[in-house]
Parts: C-alpha cells; structure tokens; sequence
C-alpha cells in the first residue's frame, strides 16, 4: 500500500491533515491575504505538518495471519485516518497535538471480512472505528480515551461497487464505502442518480451518510439521505441485519431507522438498497435580495409553508452573502431553485418569486437552463460553497479560530435563536480572544414547521490556545441551541463533539433503550466507543 | 359511566361487537341480500350479539383507592374493550367466543395517571393494553394468553384535547386519545388540518395511529402518520420520554422513530406535537379506466415516479372497481386526485392522465372543485369505501369470511406478487371452504420503488368454522408475502395476528435490539405483551 494513496477515482492525493485534495489548498500568499482580513491573526501562515514529524507508536495488536492481508501498519495511512477534518482537527495537526493514531487501518472487501475483523477485534479488546471519506467534523472517526488495547480504523473504501440496479423499481444495491463521485459515476450509464450531494460530497461515502443521517441536495421534502433508503445490509458483533427491500412498511418500528444515525456504535452498515431518482431535466433559478434578513426569514417560511418544494431555498444573511460574493450591499440573498424530471418548473419558480416578494424580497431575472445557472449570485454562492472548507484550513494556518455548526428549529424559536447564536458566541469568542468574531448565518434546509440555520465563526485565535478556544466558543454554542431547544446537530452528527449537547437533548428512557440495543448487539464494546452512548 | 357511552364527541353508540355505530349496521333484509350474492352463505343472518349472554368473571384484581376512580369493572365497557375489529374478533363475537374479557378498563386523563397505573399495574402483574379507538384489525388491543394475574385495557379517550397551536410553525400539542373528528373540529378554527384520513378516521385516536404508524390520506409522499409527527411524549415505566419539537435532526437514530409503531409494548403515547396543514383550495380528481389491469400498474409506476405527487392515486381491479360502482364493464379504475392550498393542481393532473393515456387509459373528464368530486366514479369510490367495514360485518353474519388484508413491495415483483395472491391465497380459500373466493385488490399508496397493494377476500364460510377457514386463508396469504419479500403490513400494523410473518421479517439483530428495548423499558413485562417482542 503506498504512503500517500491517491483518492479512489482520481489521481489525486488526499491531504491527510486538511480538507479535500492536497493540491487544493491555498498556497502561503493565499492564507497571508486571507488572514490579513482577520485582524489579530499570525503574520505568516504555519506550516504544512509532515506525517514524519509525527510519534507514532508501534501498533498496540498485531492482526491475525488470516486477516493479515486486508491490514496495515503503515504511518501514513494510519495518521490519515487519526482524525476527521473539523477546524478542532485541522488545527490539532498544525500545532503536531493530533488526535491518537489508530493502531492498524483495515480495507475489508466483503462483508464477511467486516464480520472477521469484529471477531478478532471483539476477542482481543480493540476498538473499531468505522472510516468511510473521513470528513466527520464531529469526532465522529477518532478514538478517545484508553479502554482499549490497540484501535482499529475500520475503511471502507474498498467496498465501492454499486452491485446491482433494479430500473424498474428504479433502486440500486451499493456499497457502503462508494465515495459520492465513485456511486455517480456508476450510475450515470443507466440516467439514474442517488442525488445526495452534501457539501463533502467528494470526501464522504454512502455509509457515512447512513450512519450520520447526512443532509443533502434538497432543501425541502426529502432533506435526509434516511428517505432514501429502501434496505440496510449491517455487519453487527451479534450477527448481520438485512432488512427487506421495501418502498413503506408500517411492520412495528423500522429497523433501518435505528441503524440510521447510529454512528458506528451498533454495526458496520456494509450495504445498501438505495432509491434513485431521474436526472433532472427541468431547471430554473434565481436570487432574491432582501434589504432585511427577518423579513427574509418571513419569506423563506411562507415558502417552506406552500408546496412548491424548492430544490434549493437557500437564506444567507449579508456576512454570508459579502462572503460568497452573492451580494456586496449588505442585503441577505435568497438563492431559489426548482428542478424536475417530469416537468417544465417554471411556474413554481414564479410562485415562489411572488411570495418572496409579497415579503419585501427585489429579485434577480429567473433563469431556465440544463446545466449551470447563469444567475451571477447563484453561481458565485455555488462556487465558494465547495471552496469553503478549503479557505477554513487556510486561515486555519493563519492562527485564525473559524469554524462552522449547524442546527434546526421550528419558526417559533428561530428568529431568536439565530439572534442569540450572533450574541452569546459573539460575547464567547470575544472573551476568549480579546478580539470581535465574525458570525454568519445562512438557511440550509427549510421545512413547514421549522428550517436548518447553519453559522460560521471567525476569529483571531491566542497561538497555541486555538483548540481550547474554539472549545469555549462551542460550548456557548451548545449553551444557546439547548436554551433554545434546538438540535444540537441538523446534518453534521453527534460523535465525540457533541456528545454533552445530545446528552441533554435525547430523552432519558430513549437513551435506556439505546444503551440496552447496543449491550446486545455489542457486547464487548468496541464499535465506535464514545459516540452516541457510553 | 354509563353501559353503553355514546361515541365522542357524537350522539351516537359504538357496536362493542361490530364496525363503527350500531346505528349504521345494515338490517337483517340488507345481510341477507348481500349474502344471496355470496354462494354457500346462510339463509338467515346471525343475531346481533349481546353483552349479556357473555360469561364475564369477576374482575382478577381490584384497583388501588388512589386509582379507583379511573377505572371500570362495569361488564359492557370491559366487553367493548375485548377485541378489536377484525373479521376475527367480529365473527368470534357473533358465534360467542369473544377474545379474552379484561379485567378492568381505565380512562386516565393526564399523563401522570397514566404512569401511576402503569406503576400500579408493574408491582401487581397486571397486563395494561392501550386503547384508543379499539379499531385494531390485527389483533393489536386483545390480550392472548395467561402469564398475568390481570388484564387492565387503558383507554385513552378521555384525553382528547387540542392543548396548544404554534400557527408560526403550523404545528399542534395534541393529546393521543382524541379520534379523528374531535381532533380536527378542534383544529378548523384555526383554518388547520392535520390531513389524516384513514378508513377508521371516526373510531381511531392519535396515539393509535402514532403507535400503528398508520396511513393516512396521501397516496404519495407523506403517505404515513410519521412524518407529521413533531415531538412525542410517552409514558414509560422507566419513565416519561419527551422528544424536542424540531422540524428535522441529525442527532443520533430518530428517538420518536423508535416509539412509532411500538405498537404499546414499549411506553404509552399520551401526547404529540403534530404537523399541521392548511385546509386545501385547490383541487381536481377524475378518474381513469384501463381494460388491462397490468397496463394499469405500469400507468400507475410512471405517475408514482414523477414528481406529480397526486393526493390521490388509488388504483381498483377490475372486481374492486364493481363492488364500488366505479365500473361496471371490467375495467380496472385509477382514482386520481390533486389537492394544494398554494397553487391551483390542474397541470399537475393533466400530466398525470397524459401518463395514465399513454399506458392505454381512458380518461374521464377532469373535475377542478373546491369540495366534492363530481366525476362517478371517484364519488362511488369514496362512497363505497366508508361503507365497506359495515358491509363485511353484514356479509360475517351471514356466515361469510369476508376480510382484507394489505402490503407494500417493489414494483420489480409487484405483478407476481398480486397475481400469486389470487392464485393462492384463493387455492387456500376454496380448499377451507370448498368455494371459490372473490378476491379483489386495490392499491392505496404509491411510491417511485413500490406500491401497496390492498386485499379484500369474500368466500362463504363454514357455519362455526368461520375463524379457522380464516386463519388458513391468512396463513397462505402471510406465506405469499413472505415468498415475495413483501411487508406482511404497510399500514394495519403487526399486532398479534401478524406477528408470525412479522418474525421471519424482522432482521435478527434488530429483534435483538428491540428485545433489549423493551427490557429496558418495561421490566415488568406488563406493556401489551403479545405484539412485537415476546
């Protein structure tokens, strides 16, 4: 195995401490500019860490000679599955404090062989960690704590294959470690798509998804990757789950809905039975500004409330707007888009338009097209959307403290909650700066009852202090979303981070239930530890 | 309480041993006519049961003072409380071998008296069933069995009330005893709906369509009562769970999904925050007739894969679509119907009969109203489908086994499946009853990867042998199902007339989840033991 593979389906290296492609981040004079916008932060960026400069331990097991052949030892490898890629992490690698190395990296190719590295694992008290993309921002892929003998990074990757399409009922079986461009690809010969395009869609997997209950393209109806799961084939400690392939059942609880969102903690999800969907054929978007962002809360709700069902129906305030360059006077923009198979969409646009109008929006010339809007704000947002994370890492380097946390409220809460998120982390970050933080919001996902606020924090950080600032500035966080009982997660899972927040937010007998459900399927505790429950 | 309490929120008297009002059942002169079409069946029909020809013992334990106002030993209440309202539970109760009589009946009205029986009935064995509208056709409200000292049914319907509407998020606290009609004339003020119609809409509750996961009135889309579902609150006897309201999350596997067709053997549902609706003002319906049922399915995939999303799309064979006047020339009849409260729906419904068209339909004319249909065939349709619990009870007591039963499956093996139903589930029926059977079906909810298919089975019975000849014929049709990798149910639940087909569904390890759930939950064993885990 070499040390820096390249990401399957390119010929392109992963960065094994940063977002995304190696070759993709900023160079010094980028992160020097960037930073120069933040006031307080370093003169000149830190340096790009080197796996050579890391201490990595022996490997506290040594796997068994059958399963010898599906494991490594290898340091680069292991170090590029230490840890997922939050700011927390990103950070702790640039200051050489990463997060413990896994032991071993394992590349199972069936399911069987998932079944065997849990048998070792559970006979000899090591960890497994599941590793789909590794694009958790929640701790969600690292090992914490010393209960167990050696970890074992559990990658997927390797389970790629989408093994079967059923057009008629128009589904495909896929494995669970197919990168998104990897499942696309494979798809696109028979017009078909899963068309779950998160932000990481490039560096995350379809059982990563499932196991996080990843939010993607759609902003309204089916947000979730959950509702477009027809079955779950899940390796567990206690035995393999295949559900039926079924479009509804109303046959007592779902079991896929407990694997869903379980993170690991109660089974390898190894398969799946997904729905698929037409390309789109239909398309048509635009942008509406609004001079106010509560009035455009106002419209986004009118919208969510109809059933117009916006493909996209995306709400950025004006920091979040001036940042993607969809705007430069300070207005909030709304960026709408309707897409269809069936359809021409135009008239849905036009309604939504008229509603967000009535509530104060000026909007830009619709536009139909196949492909790419020509709508300049569209076009900007989409395009700093995928580069975000990239320009997160390169201020990362300038000693900046910026990150990103996501949530969902009913309407009710929402205006005061987001104006409490701007306050109280506002004050935190200040606090634990000395210096005044930038807070953005947009709106990810709508629905009737409620939408996804998503924020972006940026500060100056104290050299050296920025993990323990950034913890500060999350727990002020996690302090407002549980006042305002909102989600402590939308999309972006629990794991390791936002275990206090979710402790508080899931009701006590549900977390009964769930601790019993995992003493039975995993008796010796090594799926996962730490996520979800104790 | 009075012997025999007129239904909520009416004038009139529930059957306690038949479908809906004692009122609507039809007279001796209809049941014989309808059995004259049914060949075999008796020349007179069978009397109406009386509760005071039942033998009912003494009640096996006594309620403690604290309690004792809550609850009932009066012999009607307990009797109407027995069973639900299967073929099964009907014709057992005709030939008077009703299910097991509870001991007590108990009608709590806040949460905390419902934990304070279920703390009463863990320390005594006593069994507690929940009942809300007593509507089971599964066996679902009916204690099997003697591992228990008593049996205690609670009957939520005292807690009936709206208690709180967010008109910003368009969502309702509402308690889980309250039946269909008492809930929404508590709504219609507020020009919401919560737009769940099942078939027994007037004799079922809120909890029991939460704890059943039942369908409602959409046939695509939000076809099930969990997606309007907010926040749940249960009574457990671990404790109470209280689920925040949230529009969607990402945090850990869904609590309120666990909770959702737990059926009562997990916690009582005692209150829900809901999604609510505006009232529709736009809609158009007209229905389609096919000479080929086939063609139809294929007519009925295509709308189900576009995005249309009819309110409506429920498609009758042939012997369906005769029994409820929608045809009377063999054709197969695909009810169709939009509705929106945005925008108006015509387009929407040209498109779908454009599809229907070019798959060989033959089209009504289209009918744009603001409250009934005017096409025929879709008013007969409606018309017959409320009428037809009554009609079986009619056609029970002339010695008919006259039942339906439902399932969902992949369109990839839809067509085998509905044509290996006839076939063998009518084999199993002409060889209980030496009669060939009518065997209909109809499909009342559709999705782009599957359908359910709805069954209704007539064939005279054998005077006495009614609930055995039906338990054949049910066993075949559970043994088609499962043959074909079909939901042995899509809506009616598991109960405990399901639960053989439901365990050779289930996956394993999840059944051991559940199990674990359950222990968790329910130590004592006492929550309607019977249904889902044993």
């Amino acid at each position: 195995m070499p040390a820096t593979p390249s990401h399957p389906g390119t010929s392109r290296t992963r960065s094994w401490w940063g977002w995304g492609y190696a070759d993709a981040h900023p160079d010094n004079a980028e992160c020097a500019a960037m930073g120069a916008l933040l006031p307080g932060t370093l003169a000149r960026p830190l340096p790009i860490p080197r796996v050579a400069d890391l201490a990595i331990a022996r490997p506290g097991a040594t796997p068994p000679p059958a399963l010898a052949h599906l494991i490594t030892a290898d340091p680069a490898t292991r170090a590029a599955h230490a840890m997922g890629k939050a700011y927390r992490d990103v950070i702790r690698a640039l200051r050489g404090r990463p997060g413990r190395i896994p032991d071993l990296v394992a590349h199972p190719t069936t399911h069987q062989e998932v079944a065997d590295l849990l048998d070792w694992a559970g006979g000899h008290g090591v960890a497994v960690i599941p590793f789909g993309g590794g694009s958790s921002v929640v701790g969600g892929v690292e090992y914490r704590g010393d209960a167990h003998r050696a970890v074992l990074s559990l990658d997927l990757t390797s389970m790629n294959r989408v093994l079967e399409i059923d057009a008629t009922s128009r589904s495909a079986r896929i494995q669970a470690g197919a990168l998104g461009p990897v499942l696309e690809e494979q798809l696109r010969p028979h017009g078909l798509t899963l068309r779950h395009f998160p932000q990481s869609f490039e560096f995350s997997t379809l059982g990563g998804w499932l196991a996080t209950r990843a939010g993607g393209h759609y902003a309204t109806v089916h947000t979730h990757i959950d509702d477009f799961v027809q079955s779950l084939h899940v390796v567990t400690p206690a035995g393999a789950s295949t559900s039926w392939r079924l479009p509804a059942s109303g046959a007592g609880p779902s079991p896929d809905r407990l694997f869903l969102g379980s993170e690991g903690a109660l089974g390898i999800i190894t398969e799946a039975w997904m729905r698929l969907q037409e390309r789109p054929r239909y398309k048509a978007s635009t942008s509406v500004t609004f001079a106010d962002f509560h009035q455009a809360l106002d419209a986004v709700r009118a919208i969510a409330q109809s059933d117009l069902a916006p493909a996209n129906c995306r709400l950025l305030d004006p920091g979040e707007a001036l940042l993607s360059g969809a705007s430069h006077d300070g207005s909030a923009v709304l960026v709408l888009g309707f897409e269809s198979a069936t359809a021409p969409v135009d008239d849905r646009l036009t309604s939504a338009l008229d509603l967000a109008r009535a509530h104060g929006g000026r909007s830009g010339a619709p536009t139909a097209d196949r492909d790419t809007p020509a709508d300049t704000a569209v076009r900007a947002w989409r395009s700093a959307f995928l580069r975000m994370p990239y320009l997160r890492d390169g201020l990362a380097r300038m000693g900046a403290v910026v990150e990103t946390f996501e949530t969902a409220a009913t309407w009710d809460t929402l205006t005061a909650l987001i104006d409490a998120v701007r306050t109280q982390v506002g004050a935190a970050a200040l606090k634990a700066t000395g210096h005044p933080a930038t807070i953005n919001c947009r709106l990810t996902h709508v629905y009737p009852d409620g939408a996804a606020p998503y924020f972006t924090v940026a500060v100056a950080g104290r050299p050296g202090d920025e993990v323990e600032i950034w913890d500060d500035i999350k727990a002020a966080a996690g302090d407002v979303l549980h006042r305002h009982r909102a989600t402590i997660t939308h999309h972006h899972a629990v794991g390791r981070d936002h275990r206090p927040g979710y402790d508080l937010q899931r009701p006590e007998p549900f977390a009964l239930a769930l601790r019993a459900a995992k003493d039975a399927l995993d008796p010796h505790r090594i799926l996962n530890p730490g996520v979800l429950v104790d």
